[in-house]
């Protein structure tokens, strides 16, 4: 098979352009740093979007929309917040033909204009917890853009809640952290995070603590697939989010913030993807069996037809292929590329001897079947590559993850993989040091 | 019952003011013209974007996303695009800190961008039809803003394809006015919507032909719930999206849009709401049944969670509102507001009878039942009361429907109601004439 991609071993980064443009994922904007995701990147964005917001209102929150512009004023109420943000602003001045009296930034993140909203909202300890999600876009400058991981304008959901006291929200963020975020990682994107917290150096601006979680990628580096913060009374006190207490007393309210975005993509393709394409997680995944016709004739489009109902009806998600005018290398290596967990391919030959050949995407086995067992051999092999992709992402971690004990140690070791080192043998000085020499303390 | 919403007859707008605010629906944000979509407003929302998303796939089409930031240029290549939008465009001057070479707008509806994009991925006849779909937030700077009818940002879903010829755009753009809007409206919104056209002077900026679907409000006039364009060439010329058709001639596609937004809650509030508050269609209601506790005691908890696991078990949607310290009445006032089809009262006096009592939204009953009875008595009041909804509108409509054969008479009976007139009586002079007055040519 001719080679579409560059190898992952040759230039990691251009394996990911490369993989993201042919399997037509996504698209770069005409707006430098925004992008475009396309129907079949998109369409495993919808299933992690349904699979985490099933999770997020099992969690007790509910979805609202808060608006895409907001003040300016709103940003500078919170020191820490808006020193976070004012580079990566995108302001407009005209509205409606006119110069605006007061230009609006387009939304980063919404604790802001949430917590003017939440302070209207609550008035009494039985208000609380109030616990919010949203989903939308935002816009965050970026000078150096990677598409689905790092641009302008991405999709996320994100979620803020108020609390009676500090441990409701410390509890609620870690619910998220792990009932919600960690649980769809593992179960969904068969990604085995490490789930911890930030340092003070790398938490969110305005924020008391941090967590998150972090997925390998097969170029051993790490990506922070989502995060989880305790934001203290910070935002309660910028926007008076205030409440009568039990005793009768006027108290301030503790919120937390979670999110996590398009980005997800990106990771799930760095994460499983291979020198053939991209690697869906069969519960994920929007096509599930890729049902080829290698070759009309001798009744196999009937015989196409009929096993496509007969998957259909047994839950599976599959798509027919019957191109029969498109060579059939093409579309295997299209399907290769698109990364369907399963491929079966029906032609007259097999279908003769009573057989059609189910292809593995995850092990990459090719074997024929007969006709009568195919549902139970797709269902079986879905949950077998399911697991077989999470314990293979799991391996490679755990082989790219050396123990060390100095900071020095881990600079060296994080060439290749991760570095697992005291937090005493680093400390703020460490891992100032470290960040010179590019390396980033990513979760305690 | 103390009346906490100002009657419809006393003053519709306020009416609509009201119930938005005290139902908790929605919120103006801070930015002028912009809103907050609230809980029980949101969820309102998602279940009209669930069955609107399946009709849509259903309909061949997939979704994607495209950026909101959209060049400035993009919007000049149209001339009658850019016309009708440049009033209402918010515009990005900044960035990153720093002044943009080139400002760029936000997008106020996507046909310049995704025109750019088919026209890339557009290249043989076999490419087509391209049909593609994208929820999103969309800005138009609204100087005179009505929360959830005319709002400077509002959410939406908007349609784009592209196709060989005129036929089969037409066919297109009709089969979603009618398989996907008018069904959605009519089986789901329970809203019997007038399909026609638009004229000349009502189309779209960039349209060949409108069509429209019109709800009748319950202050008889008349709001438009969403529109299907036929494109012409006009954005295909303007983008060249051109394909190699089967003579391997070079051919410019046909180009469809269509849309339909957060302004349908708007509508459902008007077209269905009373003087008590909302009545949300059963089949559209994200809660179908109020189970109300009465008061505590004699095993009435108990009773409670049992119904609703029952009636859960069943698949209708329930929530138990068992907080006994707030007043019945108060809840109940708050259950009418909300519009909840169908509440169920339960408290020890009926119990002890073995009943509980059924009040139904819509007709505004009031009935004692057997608890053993209660799973079908619900089932079959909803069945009922969705239709009986939406004839209830349809019947008001008829009624408030006029045959008149001059403009004058029109503009006469367009005080009250509709009025349906000859278009040969009419004319592009007389609607200038009906505009003048205030009245406008809805729907051919
Ligand atoms: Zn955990
Ligand atoms: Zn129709």
């Amino acid at each position: 098979m001719a080679r579409v991609l560059t190898s992952q071993a040759d230039d990691f980064p251009r394996w990911y352009q490369d993989l993201v443009a042919k399997a037509e994922l996504a698209d770069n904007g005409p707006v430098r740093g925004t992008m475009v995701i396309r129907p079949a990147g998109y369409a495993i964005w919808e299933r992690m979007q349904a699979g985490m917001d099933a999770r997020i209102k099992a969690a007790g929150a509910q979805n609202a929309y808060f608006p895409l512009f907001i003040p300016e004023s709103y940003l500078r109420r919170e020191a820490q917040h808006v020193e976070g943000f004012a580079p990566e602003l995108a302001v407009v001045t005209h509205g409606g033909g006119k110069e605006l009296a007061e230009p609006v930034v387009v939304r980063p993140t919404s604790e802001t204009v949430i917590g003017e909203f939440m302070a209207k909202w609550v008035d009494s300890y039985r208000d609380l917890p109030l616990l919010l999600n949203q989903w939308a876009n935002v816009v965050r400058w970026e000078l150096r853009p990677r598409i689905l991981l790092r641009t302008t304008e991405f999709l996320w959901q994100e979620g803020h809640t108020a609390h009676v006291d500090e441990a409701d929200a410390h509890d609620y963020a870690r619910r998220i952290l792990h009932e919600v975020y960690e649980d769809l990682m593992v179960k969904l994107l068969a990604m085995p995070v490490l789930v911890g917290r930030k340092t003070a150096r790398e938490r969110f601006a305005g924020a008391t603590s941090t967590y998150t979680l972090e997925g390998m990628m097969r170029d051993g580096k790490a990506l922070q697939m989502g995060t989880s913060h305790e934001l203290g009374q910070n935002f309660a006190r910028a926007f008076d989010i205030a409440f009568t207490g039990v005793s009768g007393a006027r108290e301030l309210a503790w919120t937390t913030s979670w999110g996590t975005s398009t980005r997800m993509l990106g990771g799930l393709i760095m994460c499983h993807g291979d020198d053939n394409g991209l690697r869906v997680p069969p519960a994920l995944a929007p096509v599930q069996v890729d049902l080829m016709v290698v070759k009309d004739g001798d009744g196999v489009a009937a015989t196409a037809a009929k096993l496509r109902d007969e998957l259909a009806q047994a839950g599976v998600r599959v798509a027919l292929d019957d191109r029969v005018d498109t060579a059939f290398g093409r579309r295997a290596v299209d399907a290769e590329l698109k990364g369907y967990p399963v491929r079966v391919e029906i032609g007259p030959r097999d279908l003769a001897a009573g057989n059609v050949v189910l292809v593995r995407r995850i092990p990459g086995t090719k074997t024929p079947i007969p006709i009568a067992d195919l549902t139970r051999a797709v269902t079986a092999a879905m949950e077998e590559d399911q697991q077989a992709l999470y314990d293979s992402a799991l391996a490679s971690r755990l082989e790219r993850t050396v123990e060390v004990s100095t900071v020095e140690e881990a600079i060296e070791a994080s060439a290749t993989g991760w570095a697992k080192v005291p937090w005493s043998a680093v400390g703020a000085h460490g891992e100032a040091q470290a960040n010179a020499s590019g390396v980033t303390v990513r979760c305690l």
